[in-house]
């Protein structure tokens, strides 16, 4: 069901933003800085954000205006749970799709047969700020952006968004989604909801008077938007589970190790330092 | 044991320096930047942290090459399980003696009875760098010092401490030994267990290629020194225990709520996020 003929499409290119936040928004703003498109309609059932989106200079116009009914391109950047009917709606109306969710094989699941013309994305980047107003134009430079193409998905699609990303800046990288789901699962998902339990823990004792720039940064994720960390957690819940269950064992044995102390508590401590140092050194 | 007749001291002063690490090492500069201190004398038991920390202009002169054999005052910053020992031996030859620890209530047991001129003091301040060469004049500039005077210690050694804290630019609050290490183990010894415990988990999983800012920050903490933080875990274990038992529960509890979706899971991501959002807005 794939071709390898990309269909013909000249500048001036037309995109179809679907959702307008945070991640959206940075594209829609990034691409058209970088020329990859001249020409942003929007889509987005908060109208107030889609109000804002159009008075920041995020779109052009809102899609219920605009003349068009065809796009050379179409970007769905609404919470997970609401991706797949975007894709399949925007499928039929746009040469190329793409979305930005945090969690691919449920989108696919979801999906049942792929669109030829689908390419799932997940953009490494945010902030815990949201809404259309954080929108930032260089969000996307130098990071990290993972394409899981299905098995549905057209080469020359793949070709296509892959210019996208490159155009604002981003390394593109290939997974299978389940590659994907089961890396972000320990990278991103799991550090949330234990900032999210541990927040919990927190609120129950009352007070974070006195709290230092420690406690800042290791709950920072906690602050981010509730709709679109439900559909992650949950989409994911699987992957996320596993690494959970090992970190509940670590949490034990290592408030065991506290309490008696010594060497075995020192080693696991200095193991962590180095890996975390390590961690910077490569990013440096 | 207390008297409230303050020892007569007049500048020039002259601090012992015990341990020239970050916290210590911010201190003094922070100390004779704001004239507390016109000669600050240095002693640690890494010789190369004390050369560094003469080389840096952190200390004046090393102990053993000092003519001194009285202090002014004696700041005590080494890791926790060498406090006590030195807080009783600096006591004996200088005016006022405070500690720099993150846990109280160890190092207060430790001394049975503590010398009435030692004022146990948790600066809230640091960051996952050590050594001299991080050591920064303003690192205690607006930023919180817990005192938690012990039952023996005299309220003009109290008073005096303050007087260095605040003209380091610190706010200084009062609580007891346990009150602090209570708070404490829940805003700051949890995170890094936990951060541990979450970079043995990543550890075993081979790679954070991919990680993105939230990683990142979530887990800047478990970068900080092993022999401090070992000390910290160790001393602070009870406390910790507690808490940490709560978190497993709530980490078990919002493992079931992701795999089921709905209104308690976002409830429960909201409630964390509204909270986390507090905590920023009460910072601006």
């Amino acid at each position: 069901m794939t071709t390898d003929s990309k269909p013909h499409k000249a500048p001036p290119a037309t995109l179809l933003l679907v959702g307008t936040g945070l991640i959206g928004g940075s594209f829609a703003l990034a691409a058209k800085a970088h020329g990859v498109f001249s020409r942003v309609v929007g889509t987005d059932r908060r109208t107030e954000a889609l109000d804002a989106a159009l008075e920041l200079g995020i779109i052009d116009d809102r899609a219920s205006d605009a003349d068009e009914s065809r796009f050379d391109a179409a970007c769905i950047a609404v919470p997970l749970g609401g991706i797949a009917s975007c894709v399949r709606e925007a499928s039929g109306i746009a040469t190329v799709v793409f979305d930005v969710g945090s969690v691919k094989g449920s989108v696919i699941d979801a999906l049942e047969t792929p669109p030829e013309n689908y390419v799932p994305c997940h953009p490494i980047a945010g902030s815990e700020r949201h809404g259309p107003a954080a929108a930032d134009a260089g969000l996307f430079s130098k990071r990290t952006v993972v394409m899981t193409p299905t098995a549905t998905t057209a080469p020359w699609a793949v070709e296509e968004v892959r210019r996208f990303w490159e155009a604002v800046g981003a390394d593109v990288e290939t997974q299978t989604a389940d590659q994907h789901d089961q890396r972000f699962a320990l990278l991103s998902h799991l550090p949330h909801l234990v900032a999210v339990a541990f927040m919990d823990v927190v609120g129950r004792a009352g007070s974070f008077a006195g709290a230092g720039s420690g406690f800042r940064d290791f709950t920072r994720i906690a602050a981010g938007d509730a709709e679109v960390w439900h559909d992650i957690l949950h989409s994911n819940a699987g992957h996320v589970r596993r690494y959970l269950d090992e970190l509940i064992d670590d949490l034990r044995t290592l408030g065991d190790a506290a309490e008696k102390g010594g060497p075995s508590l020192h080693r696991r401590i200095e193991g962590a330092s180095r890996l975390r140092r390590a961690f910077d050194a490569a990013r440096d």
